[in-house]
């Protein structure tokens, strides 16, 4: 027979993809330039040319057995030493190419660290708001996702809340900063007094606690600001990254998994995570992407434009009378819900042709998330829209 | 704690990849072009120069949205539409886009396909020889793999036997034509018969047995025959299929699932695929690889080397003494070991530069692998090394 589980996952319709698909319909109707669609995360910049040239010259350059041939399982040797080369000189840990492991994006790479660190029934503790599928990725492992509640002033970690829900059982930590969907970017404060935390737990449960960190929005950092890297702080860090975002290619799925040099087990998960691919027939990112990737780690595509979209939006929607913890980098920000009911908010939202996705997905049912990864020229029209929303609220 | 299972894994050394790793350490003592390898399944030939075209067009095509863009989990629409249409020209069944999954190659299928009709704790039935990695696509879905001894005489299927392991906990069937590692291509009697056994079980148990066929070697097939396609004979069929040999790119992970169109479910498993990827973080294969094979479906690299090399190998170990079952395709043929012990012949093997896999790895301990995917010199200039290990045996 086939397996209930996934035909019951197709019952769990996903918020974000049904407004996106209710925008292209309504985008017929009255004209994709009249949808001010904030619904989904998809990069709009354009993608440095260095990586389309490279990947051009690859696929013509004759050598088809080093450019189209197998990729050992934890991906090309070279790649993932040119990509801790680059992590030692950015972050000044001591990466070597074996700590490293090639995925498709930072969903690949999120599946295999927790499928390699957390045995069935344990438990994994992130902290809302979150990215939904971190739901289907824990319990994929046969683990258990538990969700540490918001700390609405600012996003950062309530770490009273953490510890009432932090055990023996817990196997990780899983959190995201820059943040999908508030935009916060958590502090150097945070991410000492979470590492101090996890010193104190792992040695009063006597296993390690890992600490799993999504970073695909690393390089979206506003006011000319770094994002603090958590695996300075903390060494059992198992650091998960993208090129979706920083390269503007998330449909090409090339990431990495980069386990702190310090960490225990530094090079053995890297290895491990070559045994998962096994099972789940995956077996690393295409060749010719992880080649021509390597010839671009340092650059991004131009992501200014997010910030100027950040710089436009944020002012306009605290003026109108929303409130807003001011997103600190990604693309997205995450405002309270006037009168606490996303999902009828989002409906009414609707009316003015602004797609807005409520943020009972993420977590809190009392936000609304905002992907401004559009045009500026759409996001300064939208503002009317913005306005008129405001108005039934706000009176 | 790290996940045992996976550490485990790892202490198992893979026979091929060690005897690769041997390879290439000879190689380095006596010069590459005198070690006779004939361990790994790597495809030699030339990808046809319109992948190539077509991979650095849409690369410089300055359409980064929809080169580089987040493709829908199931694939591009256009491209399994695509897929659909060639397979309908091709093999008569009327396939539609809906019933096409895109996948990271046949592992990706293969590991997709049994997790979707493979509850845990069920039962799938596969025939010896077979490839070593369906152990880990099984388990990983939770399920039992139970294997029918090999009929040495043809290498198509013992029936009787295939009847004693067959029974009510099995959901599902993996055959493998042609054939990795026997090279052997099932007949239309085979499948004919396979097919009559399944109906009369499938009434039996009151459930689905579904055949998964995984089929990367489909265009590899001598004699200008074409290779029977399973799927027309038996509704309930989920072709695996991968891009890697037949147009020799293996390294950029790209085939599909194709669910026949009178399949029970045969729009649903597609669908289902998609929840699977979102727990495994797989989120299907990169957009621009998707839409450059899109380009080349009917094509394939010229793959006429492999007979050529099997014209002049299988003739002359057959002179030799040993005993073989003639290939009918793929790049691989499965001769018996003289004396039955395959590790101790292999070992000897390597007296003579000539790396040959023990059967052992494909569950028949009685043979070895010859894996004649190199150039047509070196497999001539093999043929002394031949001689003198089959002197030792046929003295």
């Amino acid at each position: 027979m086939i397996v209930k589980k996934y035909v019951d996952m197709l019952g769990k319709k996903s918020a974000i993809r049904e407004l996106f698909d209710y925008g292209a319909k309504r985008a017929q109707e009255i004209g994709r330039e009249n949808v001010f669609d904030y619904s989904l995360g998809n990069p709009s910049v354009a993608v440095p040319r260095d990586f389309n040239e490279t990947l051009a010259k690859l696929a013509l350059s004759g050598d088809d057995l080093a450019v189209h041939g197998y990729s050992p399982s934890l991906g090309i040797f070279s790649v993932r030493q040119a990509i801790a080369d680059s992590l030692r000189r950015r972050f000044s840990l001591d990466y070597e190419a074996e700590n490293i492991f090639m995925t498709t994006g930072a969903a690949g790479a999120l599946a295999h660290a927790i499928r390699a660190v957390a045995e069935p029934g344990s438990e994994i503790v992130t902290f809302a708001p979150y990215f939904p599928e971190y739901g289907p990725y824990v319990e994929g492992a046969g683990c258990v996702l538990r969700v540490v509640p918001a700390k609405q002033e600012d996003f950062q970690i309530d770490f009273d809340a953490f510890e009432r829900i932090i055990s023996q059982k817990t196997a990780a930590i899983l959190i995201n900063t820059p943040n999908n969907p508030s935009g916060v970017v958590y502090s150097v404060e945070t991410l000492v007094q979470l590492a101090n935390i996890l010193e104190i737990k792992q040695r009063e449960y006597g296993h390690p606690v890992f600490l799993i960190s999504d970073e695909p929005y690393r390089e979206i950092v506003f006011s000319n600001q770094r994002c603090p890297y958590p695996a300075r702080f903390y060494e059992n860090t198992i650091t998960c990254y993208s090129f979706s975002k920083s390269l503007s290619l998330p449909g090409e799925r090339i990431g990495y998994i980069a386990v702190n040099p310090s960490c225990q087990y530094a090079k053995l998960i890297p290895q491990m995570c070559g045994q998962i691919s096994r099972e789940i027939g995956h077996n690393c990112p295409p060749s010719i992407i992880q080649l021509a990737v390597a010839q671009v780690l340092d650059q991004t595509a131009d992501l200014s434009v997010y910030e100027k979209n950040k710089n436009i939006l944020y002012p306009a929607l605290i003026q109108m009378g929303f409130s807003c913890v001011e997103p600190g980098g990604t693309f997205y920000m995450f405002p309270c819900v006037p009168n606490g009911k996303a999902e009828e908010f989002s409906e009414k939202a609707k009316e003015f042709d602004l797609l807005l996705v409520p943020g009972t997905t993420f977590g809190c049912p009392g936000n609304f998330r905002i992907s401004y990864c559009i045009d500026t020229d759409k996001v300064y029209r939208s503002l009317d829209a913005f306005r008129k929303l405001a108005n039934v609220y706000f009176p």
